[in-house]
């Protein structure tokens, strides 16, 4: 048994007008909450300093660049890697990261019980489009906002466990946790900010949109034998509402908890890394089982090339 | 509007020692259904002509050979194949294929509305083991008796579509699905016999194993933006049971029909290939979001590589 507590802690909306001061003192609130729950680390979603700004269309990079962070700690997360040294309780969150040679990252780090940053990861699959699009609801410029990760899919050793992470759109790419697990990935670490609604198709709502989630996120263990720790920020950001529905699933794929409300939720589960022993050995042993001389495309291209018309 | 109405041929059980004419004359009355129903394809499962053999450790390579078929169409089949021709309906089944060089590999065909044969698939991801094992709850030897197929994932244009198969267990990994989906796959046809219960882990019945049929092919058909016929055979063979669960899922990984029952069982439903489009050109529109840079280990190792202790 190597188990460790998972706190996965669900944030609510986060306005646009709100400074990083307001929602840092929701985290400790959460963690305080982790702590008593003897909670080994807890999870936050991507871009949990700020709204989930990519909605907005800004044409000022200056004004842009007030969303994002350029040294992690700062005087703003300061308490947060504080009080989890405190409670040496290992943390996860996302935020957008502007390096000192001027680029810029949605990334996710990974502390361990002592506070030190063990692990970041940038993310790689960007949804959305680069330039203003009427033709949607509303707004997704994370490919104008970000550029695409370049730091892979690593993993780490820490909490006597293997861990990697993941931002939001990857968990809907099965590459994002194969290429984890041909690390040995036990525990994949997931936040999101996913709207409710379809900004290209309107008639996909809410019920959709977690379906959804909790689909890619359950084949995502399952097939790589491995815990998944996915969490939301949810909720109305300035008239523009977020799905909850944060979860942990097990490396059977199935839900073993789950957010219920779309506000700062926190969810507890004691998690067994050598639960992802059977799977890995059976079913899922890489080594017996790939034939990766058939998966070449994968690698090979990017886009479709589809067969000759007859 | 792309709508082809797909017939899923469950098949019950066929006992060892069950001749082909048993099933042939099964097929047939479902192949009958189907044309009632208006059918322009009809799936039946894997290894459709014989009871699933590889539960039973035979050493006489003469009498495994009696579980293969050596020519395709052959006397004991071709009753479906000028019904077929007949009906004008496309028909994908399951065999046991031994080539004229001695070859034995796990086969799927597709023919046209005509009855003549487009595409051959030969099984990939073979699970089990190749010699007898004392401890398992019964046998899995499909190591034994076939080798990986060698003719990768290719696709085939029929019926105003983009067709390919997969046989099995090749549904539970994610880059069956995807190397068909890089070639612009718009539905795949897979057949499987899946025991009850877990030979290695006697806890984990049929409701698991429904769940992770479910679970692995309604992501392949989301996250590929395709739809997937999954068909089984079902029911006791000789006092092994296997699961039914037979589905058709929709490029939004949603279940349209589900089989009821463990044995012949026909689900017809009115599948658009056009409700590949939207997924394919938005969140799934692999030229914009895929990151191959990033997925250089899927193809380049077959098994784990831990990262180094710390």
């Amino acid at each position: 048994m190597r188990v460790i507590n998972v706190a996965a802690a669900q944030l609510g909306p986060i306005q646009r007008a709100e400074g990083r001061e307001v929602v840092v003192k929701r985290m400790l609130a959460l963690m305080d909450e982790a702590k008593s729950k003897g909670a080994d680390l807890i999870v936050y979603p991507e871009l949990a300093l700020t709204t989930f700004f990519p909605r907005w269309y800004v044409e000022d990079q200056a004004e842009v660049d007030l969303w994002f962070e350029r040294d992690m700690p700062n005087e703003a997360v300061q308490p947060l890697f504080a009080r989890a040294a405190e409670y040496q309780m290992a943390m996860n969150f996302g935020y957008a990261e502007l390096t000192p040679d001027g680029h810029h990252f949605n990334t996710s780090i990974l502390t361990d019980r002592t506070g030190k940053i063990v692990g970041k990861y940038r993310k790689i699959h960007l949804p959305g489009h680069s330039e203003f699009d009427p033709e949607r609801d509303f707004q997704h410029l994370e490919k104008r906002y970000f550029e695409p990760g370049d730091l892979g899919f690593p993993v780490w050793r820490t909490l006597d466990g293997i861990f990697g992470m993941a931002v939001c759109n990857d968990r809907r790419w099965p590459e994002t946790y194969r290429v984890m697990a041909l690390q040995g990935v036990e525990m994949v670490l997931i936040g999101y900010n996913t709207p409710s609604f379809n900004s290209q198709k309107g008639s996909e709502g809410p019920e959709k949109r977690l379906f959804h989630n909790r689909l890619a996120v359950q084949a995502g263990a399952y097939q790589n034998s491995c815990w998944v720790v996915s969490v939301a920020k949810a909720g109305d950001e300035d008239g523009f509402p977020l799905i909850g529905g944060s979860l942990i699933v097990n490396p059977d794929g199935e839900v073993v908890i789950e957010a219920k409300t779309d506000g700062d939720e926190l969810l507890v589960h004691p998690c067994d890394l050598d639960d992802t022993v059977f799977g890995k050995k059976t079913i899922f042993d890489f080594a017996r089982h790939r034939r990766i001389e058939h998966y070449g495309r994968i690698t090979s291209q990017t886009g479709v090339i589809l067969p000759p018309e007859t």
